[in-house]
């Protein structure tokens, strides 16, 4: 029993006993601001650097959206090309159910009537020439007169063939800068439960029936005039209609979601997603060829095909939300305490290598084992510092360093 | 050679000597306890918190997704403002390609036999007022009778025009209920190289042209009856189906792809994504206006113009999968390493303030330099603790801390 | 005044003495070179791991992108069963805006000048048998001869009904093979405001004129062969033409946009995305109906239903940007000190349970307190290694490790 005891007692005093390492105080006021201050800078890059201006203790997720989006306007066309014309949501607005991206057509081509034949290709009238670079239509193998001056070649194709090169200068449907879009957009952070929509809580019907957007003066409301949005992307509404382009209203949904901050309102921005710059670029602006199918009395199918131009605005909806999270706290936590417990390693280093008492220092601090006498001896110059780190330190700071460094430092203490 | 083989013995020791801390061990099981159970509560915390719950040691990636829809089925209206008609999908479903986003027609106001003239604005017989806030034309100069009570000023437009008051109280397709969707959806985790389908490898053909969704008996039936997807989400088809609204078809694909998981599998969920609340909206429900172009045989076009109430699916695919990955378990090991290393910073707390025997323990621990005699004094009253994490200690236990926390302590001791 | 400057001083003194650990340096190559060699290992794991391969360093983002796509191409069908026909654009492109999902219409099931009637139902004329399983309209109630051999019930529908079974063999637009996409995708990393096209700036128009995508020789041309984007997914365009698929035409934009690396270009990859295995699938291929609607000169509407089979290119943009950030640095480098200070537990315990003079080095670095006498004595065999991390070794060497680790170790020293 007494052995068993023992025994026990002693798995006891193994599990239970506990180490500690013998410290040394050296009561150097300068070692010690040295400690102090090194240990100050490492918490304010924690406190200020990663929980405020990073807000790294924050798990994050990304935003999910649904869009709506509904054009108002209407204009009336007058040219010389065409009949006067009244336009609506439903003549130009492509595809017409309004989702996160919606076409307004602002200029077109439009070839009416045509039918299965055969006629011939288009020719250039002004060089005279025969310019075909791709066909548009299957060769019949025959050739004939398209105007006095332009022989050129037969297909099959729909008839007659489209001349895109009669664009209007200016864009047909100019009018379109004043239609009005809203846009409704219903937002969820999954990770977080978290549902919101660009319409506030605080916004009301009635205004939202007579508002119009506007940085300054109604940032929160979710209707936008066209042109408004065009010019604010730093581009010209009339230019950009005759060629089309693509125009991004990017919503910006950066959430903080933790209590004390509860940030989570939308941030409009616009911006030309397409590219300008005719340098690196093929078929500039943005346009699209379709077409409205008819049956004549006599059942033959004809269509009328439009080269539609216009503007393509996508609603990109983008966004983060943060919110405090025990993993990353403690990863980050972690990290800084690590930067912290190397706070010593610099004091040692300045106390072994800058002060004036050294020597004394590692005497005290540093015992030496001759393993041949069994005995301790005090240090020598050779091992000067904690060797913790010294892997480390070797490639921050050459050995030489305290040729430069500490010259400073004993010349403050020779004083 | 001599002073060679010294300095290269000399640079030997100096890269190959092993600095090691002087150790104490205390032979007191209590603060041995204290020293434990704290190790404890760390690796308890890294091991049941970072590792089972939130598994901190996965690399993530986000889904990419395509989705595939197809509506079926056919209803038949016949109600006393418009002839009996027969509906299919080409009919009511918009767009037809069937993407992730689709709107199945449940309500309209028609407005046959549109075509580009003149006709008085739309008046309010009952106000028998001229209610014109936006006009809907180019306005001619002209105004005359738009009935007997009621007069109105000319436009141009599509004529007659639209009079969308006149909406059905009862949803004109009601039976779009009963209509099904099955959903394809197949999803890519291109950082992990896996690829998934929501038909799962165990589901057959057979089954699957029978089959319906059903939370408990077929959750993993891809065809969804549109009454039981909108019922799921809290809301009655029949009062969604006259004003329109988007609903959200959620596909969770959360993943834990770690071998000995190995879950993959999609989580269906729906909600309503539009806002009932009348409150503070503009334009309630979900509807768009789109027109079908004919040609009358003198040539003439006209149109018919439909305000399409409906309800657009939105199939919404998230999800994030983990697998096991090097980088995050080093920074969460490393984190908790580092907090294990505090564990003795408590343990010495403990032991220089709160135990009995502190005065012989600090006495053994921490020695006292003597800068002027050059000898070592024991540890005196003040400099009671290790000061590794002195800073960090100091904002959580104010200096006065003693006398509330250890007083217990001492209490227990003095029995 | 000379109590207070001593309360001042203690105060300092308090505040500013530092409290360093008292080391032993022991002179033994073999220990110094485990614990030189731990450390090397660990550093290399940092640099060479975390830093080189996986760029943990690195703050990411994840990429918004724009796309356009514009098809090209004709074709002209000549059949049997349908009148000789040219296809371009606006015929066989479904929607025709051109956004980041396109179809292409390969194959086609066209049932003309339906109108709203009463039909017999399309019965199985080889089986002989009345075979309706899901009603295509709504029953009248009669039935009536569908053909000589088989008698169906009447339903009131669009009539005539489509016979879907009538799907050409071969891929009708078989020659869509020859059609060319260009794909104009813009992407954004908003937290790096960085924003780049994949037309690169190096390459200019007249290039982007006749340039066609091909792996080696034009990996940068943004205009793609369908039949080459099909066979680099590694199908058959002839076969998918038939019953349609779904392919995507994956964009990778993973950017390095540290100033020393700097790369961001667009990897082109290709992959079918539905599912060609039968057995566990239902409706292969893809395929959906849409109608073109018409009017006769007496006002009757007539329709004409496509069960429209082609490929959709799903344009589908992912990758992440990875730029320096200071957080993610300063956390990897943490977790990787963290193990640096792990190395002396690993020196320590070589040290006191595998080296030859293990009882010396014990005898001098580890002092036993004995509580009763005041006094210290050296460490007993029990109490053998560090216990810092004693509960972390525990779990990964068991306490018996000793006797077939370090036998080896003996067995040298031995010698």
């Amino acid at each position: 029993m007494t052995k068993t005891a023992g025994c026990c007692q002693g798995c006891l005093h193994y599990v239970f006993d506990y180490e500690t390492p013998k410290t040394l105080v050296i009561p150097s006021i300068r070692v010690g601001f040295v400690f102090r201050f090194t240990q100050f800078l490492v918490v304010l890059y924690v406190v200020g650097y990663v929980c405020v201006v990073q807000k790294a203790y924050q798990e994050t997720d990304s935003v999910l959206s649904t869009v709506t989006t509904k054009v108002k306007g209407f204009a009336f066309t007058n040219t010389s090309d065409a009949d006067p014309r009244f336009w609506d949501v439903a003549d130009y607005v492509v595809p017409p159910q309004g989702g996160d991206s919606f076409f307004v057509l602002t200029n077109m081509v439009v070839t009416p009537q045509q039918t299965q034949s055969r006629c011939p290709e288009v020719g250039d009238n002004n060089s005279q020439q025969l310019l075909i670079h791709i066909h548009s239509g299957i060769l019949t193998g025959l050739c004939e007169n398209y105007s006095t001056t332009v022989k050129t070649c037969e297909v099959i194709s729909w008839c007659p063939l489209e001349i895109d090169t009669k664009l209007p200068e200016h864009a047909l449907l100019a009018a379109a800068e004043n239609f009005t879009v809203l846009i409704k957009n219903s937002i969820t952070y999954p990770k977080f439960n978290v549902h919101r929509r660009n319409i506030l809580p605080h916004i009301n019907s009635s205004y939202l029936k007579r508002c119009e957007f506007n940085r300054t003066t109604d940032p929160d409301c979710p209707i936008f005039r066209l042109k408004h949005i065009v010019s604010e992307a730093g581009e010209e509404f009339q230019d950009m209609a005759v060629k089309g382009g693509i125009l991004g209203i990017i919503i910006d949904w950066s959430c903080d979601l933790d209590w004390w901050a509860r940030k989570c309102n939308p941030q409009y921005s616009f911006r030309r997603l397409d590219n300008k710059n005719p340098a690196n670029n093929v078929a500039p602006g943005f346009n699209f060829r379709f077409a409205k199918y008819y049956k004549t009395p006599d059942g033959e199918e004809t269509r009328t095909l439009i080269k539609a131009y216009g503007i393509r605005f996508d609603v990109v909806v983008h966004g983060t939300a943060g919110k405090f999270g025990i993993v990353p706290t403690v990863v980050n936590l972690g990290a800084a305490l690590t930067f912290l417990s190397l706070v010593p390693v610099v004091a040692d280093w300045v106390m072994l290598t800058c002060m004036g008492k050294r020597d004394l220092y590692k005497k005290h601090k540093i015992t030496h084992l001759n393993e041949v006498a069994d005995t301790e001896t005090v240090s020598d110059k050779l091992n000067v510092f904690t060797r913790d780190y010294q892997g480390l330190i070797f490639s921050i700071f050459p050995f030489s360093s305290r040729l430069f460094f500490c010259q400073t430092a004993d010349k403050i203490h020779s004083f």
